[in-house]
């Protein structure tokens, strides 16, 4: 009898696989599954990057993120800067002025202290530049064996200003999908640190703090929907959770999105798509089209959006499918990211 | 040549141990030496458990813990309720309101997701019962033997009414050092948990939120100069950090420390100081003499409360220095936690 014949069946749904926290398909099932029911309240069911709450007429946004990045360190970031800019981005998104961060550190026993030290001295200075201040923090420290050198949290408060309300669900039919940068570069970034690949032109990360961008942005037009950071599951699953959330359709035009070669070629070795790939740098916005010619001037004079692009429009098809019309002319759908492409990327 | 007769010194000072997570003595030569000097601002230089900051006007305090505790699941509660407990119970010790929580994941690939569901099911228990609503969250898996089952971030916020302002470093000379119940039970509970001790009264954790407990308090009284949760590194580490900051000494009563009899009795045996060993449902009060009385009635009528005692006084002497009058009649310094006492507590 031969028994890879009938393979057992993977019991996705009795453990956790590292594609729960790719940021595609196995995540939103946990948060559907497990979250949601259990934590369930308007504030949260928004779904959106950031909370954002109300406190004695104040509006605040919150978010927060662990990071579990490897290598600790990479071209264009480390683990430290990364957890200033995934946190501050994702208070930009939801159009806040980020104002403090919380920084907390789980530590491996037997961890140099050298490292510690060039990870927080990345991390202050990144919430230096990003004009966030770091209120408070906590430190714990874990056996040899239970962790992976160190993992953080940062949580990001800020406020939003009067009049602004940026939310996922709010794409309408006709609107233009904006793209404020070339894709792929953080995710791999990473994988040539990890796995030691040496390119003709080396990829950086783009890890960046966006909320000078958005703040143009905001200040330059009135009609932006939503804005998100296409990181984990890259530009394809950010999509199709606007799609999702404001049920509608998107067409995207392939020759319009922004790609460095390098990175086109890397993916190309490597059988990824870049659409996947993660980014901590650029954002998505979804604009009245009336807006979308000032908002394009507008981001192109930041450093952040030099190379913003139109590369889509939001259409009233099938509630939250994505397509995309290729270079070749043909069309094909562009679905979430589904299981774990590249793990602990953020 | 006898190799053992000359050790090699352990080298401390280049690598993080278990004890720079203890809450003692190393974990304050880390925030010393690395934390402060790359981070320091007048709001995190106060090194109180929460930041206070002023938003428009709106005062709140922040706070935010990591929870790495081992095991999962002990006597009195688990890491999801402990997750609750520990964050809203520092923003208590500001005198905050606790409003909302962030909820953050580190999950080792493999964990059951039933572990998870319990988790997460008792943590959303734990929040409604405390009145604070989870507004954000985020997951990250991690490869098997790269973590360790789950851990957890919480981040809190709160309001801090007109007119509260509690700090560590106001305690004057001939302020009443109060206590609100017996402790140690938190560190036995897991440590009994962890090594399968059985003692003839089990004794589980007093993990609880606190909150409303201080919401009494300061309804009654106007005289609260600092409120502590005496945590990791126990009575004795709390009652050092409040002496250092405020620059005072501090004599206690050791009679006059209520301490349950299992508990001692664990202790002895186990060759542990209970002023040494974590609570997670207990606080200490340093207030002005003439509110002793109503305070501790106050406190005595919330059923957190009910062993509340009076257990020593601020004093002129020597800055930082806490000492105490045994049983036995003699005095004793009662130092900050050096190491790793009981490491992976909360």
């Amino acid at each position: 009898m031969n028994t890879l014949a009938c393979p057992l069946p993977i019991r996705t749904k009795d453990q956790i696989l590292l594609g729960h926290g790719s940021g595609g398909t196995l995540s939103a099932e946990l948060m559907r599954d497990i979250f949601l029911p259990a934590f369930s309240n308007p504030i949260l069911d928004c779904l959106d990057d950031q909370a954002v709450v109300s406190v004695n007429g104040v509006r605040l946004a919150i978010t927060t993120d662990s990071f579990v990045v490897k290598p600790l360190f990479f071209r264009g970031g480390d683990i430290g800067s990364l957890a200033v800019h995934g946190t501050v981005n994702d208070l930009a998104m939801g159009g806040a002025t980020p104002l403090f961060l919380t920084v907390a550190f789980i530590l491996e026993e037997g961890l140099s202290t050298e490292t510690l030290r060039r990870v927080v001295d990345s991390l202050a200075r990144a919430a230096a530049a990003a004009g966030v201040r770091i209120v408070t923090g906590d430190t714990k420290v874990v056996e040899k064996g239970s962790g992976d050198g160190l993992f953080i949290n940062t949580t990001g408060i800020g406020i939003v200003p009067d009049g602004v309300r940026l939310s996922a669900n709010q794409a309408k039919p006709g609107d233009k999908v904006i793209l404020s940068g070339a894709i792929g570069e953080h995710g791999i970034a990473i994988l040539a640190e990890r796995e030691g690949l040496e390119f003709e032109s080396p990829v950086g990360s783009d890890s960046a703090a966006l909320n000078t961008l958005v703040a143009d942005m905001l200040a330059a037009v009135q009609g932006i929907r939503c804005l998100r950071d296409p990181t984990r599951g890259g530009v394809s699953s950010t999509l199709n959770e606007i799609a999702q959330q404001s049920k509608v359709s998107m067409l995207l035009d392939e020759r319009a999105i922004p790609v460095r070669p390098e990175v086109q070629g890397a993916c190309e070795l490597l059988g990824l798509d870049p659409m996947y790939v993660a980014n901590e740098g650029k954002l998505i916005a979804i604009v009245d089209p009336a807006d979308e010619a000032p908002l394009l001037s507008a981001m192109r004079r930041h450093p952040l959006g030099q190379a913003a692009a139109t590369i889509g429009v939001v259409t009233e098809g099938h509630p939250g499918m994505v397509t995309m019309r290729t270079v070749l002319g043909t069309s094909r759908v562009v679905d979430m990211l589904a299981g774990d492409q590249l793990p602990r990327i953020c």
